[in-house]
């Protein structure tokens, strides 16, 4: 990484912090986010916004655009669903981050959230990233699901040029060729990552392996790895979901996750201090 | 993984426990295993098997048949480098572990090694399969680096079907896209080997990563997962070492990983607790 | 490949033919564009074209919207090249293919191109592919760098779903493990697509290998592996290029190229009639 | 590919011409290698046999010793399967290549077979690899799945550093994310290859796509991309072999295969011929 991106470490050594609101993240700041793959169901997203803010969570997560690889797909509440996320943040007192797909939905989005983000698909859309470099929200870029590290942080380039400097990275898993997990989480991007870059980086243990009981492990490893955040699925009724179902953790597992992360934070310090 | 296999989970429910000397791998044991990629030198190798035993490191590594890319490369000591092990293993009282490359050189190794290597390049060497698969050493079982996890436990199968059930798995960094790193670990490999099979299961960071910089947060990040050890490589002068120097830790990095594995197991052991 | 989709060729066995002026693809037809990775110059663009038709090319191809990876390298000259783009059409009377990354722009590309290309890291951008499927524009729909086939298929769908079903696919190669070449042609795709789908297909050995020395053989074998089409990268003085320059033909090598297809057009009939 | 290793077409500039009987590779020749993945019962053998030769087959091919991933799967007939190659040697005048699998077993494979193959799997057994480069047969090479070119050149610098310079490389398709197809030929490593090297190299579509409907295309493809032969599996009763009947030709196919394989060959020297 050249030192004379904005993105890296040798041009600014201090760690990026990113706040949303509770949530922070970068220099030591480390939070979780966590919801449903899609927002489907106004009463239901706020009961689960009321469970994850009682879990210890930081911020919620729910898709209202959702890129789906068939046309035929679920594709999202759009703006009902923007409603439905601001009811369950008024609620629960959660900042809220959601996809944006097309530059055109941008202005509608940037009323309901506090942090945006770019999926895996758009990681390469390079319009929609100028856009997001141009607004004051933060944003939450994930990697393309074969993105190289270089290409990643040329990404994030994209949306610092154009003055944002609030990006938080998330690597959600790229694609290899074992079948038996939905993706294959890159654990070594994220020490890898925080080296090159001043960025904070989050991982999201649901994507990358697209099964309910490999999440909180791998979700552990991440935290161990360094990552600053946490990004994972929940659904009230994984089996009934409309998307992702598979992946996605119940609330009482998302909260004994919880219950156990300030373990993992402490071990954490505990090795970076011994010597 | 088909229920009648011998190393599906389904056929034996218990985790299989592999001792080796002191160190043990499964059922709640954890052990590391570390040493040089390659045994260059006899004085060398007895002062750091000390060094390491002193870090609280419960098995020696060290190759003396190196299976390398090119001809022209150094390609191990072969006896004389069983016998530096053999020296260092009496002066530091650690089992030892070496690789395996021919089937014409089992009875050697056998005659120095207190457990037995199959390597990322031969986990399809069948013939070779078979043989480790009817001693009564211990085999480390490395998975290849484009095998899927049903190859790699069909491999471990060759082993357990000839008698020998006193295997250990080893994920060791997959082939992908990416060239940042030498390959890719798959850390979800770890607990979803551990759901399919009984046979504990190691990491191997010094060779998924390639860079020394890499593999204190992807080993702490293993040990989360949920790996029964580690398999690290250290090099009391990793700038001349004849092999894979880029990617091994000096000893006072690997002394200062042991004293927070303790934070590690701990951690885990409380998250696993927590409701 | 459900064979409710329009996509499938369960669903319409007869090939779609795509017309485009003097070029056509599929149902026995077969064309070439060629032209600049970039349009960079006037001038030259005229020269190129002009050449292009003499050596028997079908339509001209030229970006003026450029995907970067990073945003510093050229952009394109956006609005000024498709002026250019519409010079040389008029000089050379061939019709023109460019790239369209931002649906913002769609308008005013609509006005100059004769076909649309949706480019590899567009391939899943929906937005996008729904706008060109309302459009009356034929549209070069290019396979994702990691998108399996299934996934291409289905990103056709969107377009034919919202009712162009004028699209002509391109087989651009795939990101692997090998590094010699810049993307791995997926040679047994094009097969495998005129299989499932009655949409012609079209191969990219220009992106697929990135390497000049390597685009004749693999063009040539795109034809006999069932092709509709070529897209090849050509540049009056590849050395200095903006973008692409490794990968571009010189006119003298895409005329050569061009000598010895009709062979090949032949071999490819009397291969399939030879019983 | 340094110039001063053997396999380097700096260090030599002529190619390689490999002869075995009325077979032979590079320099201008080019041979179709045939017959069924696994050698399974004499009579079928023999008779099929026959058919390749009339067909225009110039060596048969057989697998004795079968590299399964399963333990439980047909293992081959072993030396049984040597006589019965013999008998069909004799019976349709083809020289034949099989597979050795495991360095005992060469000796006996040598007094039956006039070229020794080396599969996938142990394209990194350097012992075995040693061994063969000792012997006066020559050597059919595969690329490992997931080898790169410059590993695969040097698994052959490994036979030749040994004194055996009668090696044909053999192309049979990369491990990656696309699962519709086996695997993915690496069309561009035909070409690349020759560039790199003396040594004559061969496709194997067969194995490349795991399905016997895209063999021939991708077949024709190698050879437009300048393949010096074709490794091709045939069985008599496809859907009843005990080993990859899926990717098998019947030989009715071959023999349609076979002939319009004289308008591939003169297409392509056309094609080299026109300026």
């Amino acid at each position: 990484m050249s030192s004379d991106r904005l993105v890296s470490r040798k041009n600014r050594q201090a760690d990026t912090v990113v706040k949303v609101g509770p949530a922070a993240f970068g220099g030591g700041n480390f939070s979780v986010v966590a919801g449903p793959c899609a927002v489907e169901n106004r009463d239901e997203l706020i009961q689960l916004a009321l469970q994850l803010k009682a879990s210890g969570v930081q911020m919620l997560r729910g898709g209202v655009f959702k890129p789906r690889t068939s046309p035929y797909s679920f594709q999202g509440l759009g703006r009902e669903g923007l409603q439905f996320l601001a009811e369950a943040r008024a609620a629960a007192r959660l900042p809220v981050v959601t996809e944006v797909l097309d530059v055109r939905d941008l202005d509608l989005v940037l009323q309901y959230a506090d942090m945006i983000q770019i999926g895996s698909r758009n990681m390469q859309n390079f319009g929609l990233l100028r856009e997001v470099g141009r607004v004051k929200h933060p944003v939450l870029l994930k990697r393309g699901l074969s993105a190289t590290i270089e290409e990643w942080l040329l990404a994030a380039e994209y949306i610092l040029a154009e003055g944002n400097h609030q990006v938080v990275l998330c690597e959600r898993g790229i694609r290899t060729f074992e079948t038996a997990t939905r993706n294959t989480l890159d654990i070594s991007a994220i020490p890898l990552v925080k080296q090159l870059s001043h960025l904070p980086v989050m991982a999201d243990p649901s994507h990358a392996t697209g099964r309910r009981d490999l999440v909180v492990p791998v979700a552990r490893a991440a935290v161990l790895a360094g990552a600053d955040g946490l990004l994972l699925e929940v659904h009230p009724a994984p089996e009934r979901a409309l998307s992702d179902g598979a992946q996605s953790l119940q609330p009482q597992q998302l909260a004994s996750f919880m219950n156990g992360l300030p373990y993992l934070l402490q071990a954490r310090e505990k090795c970076q201090a011994a010597i």
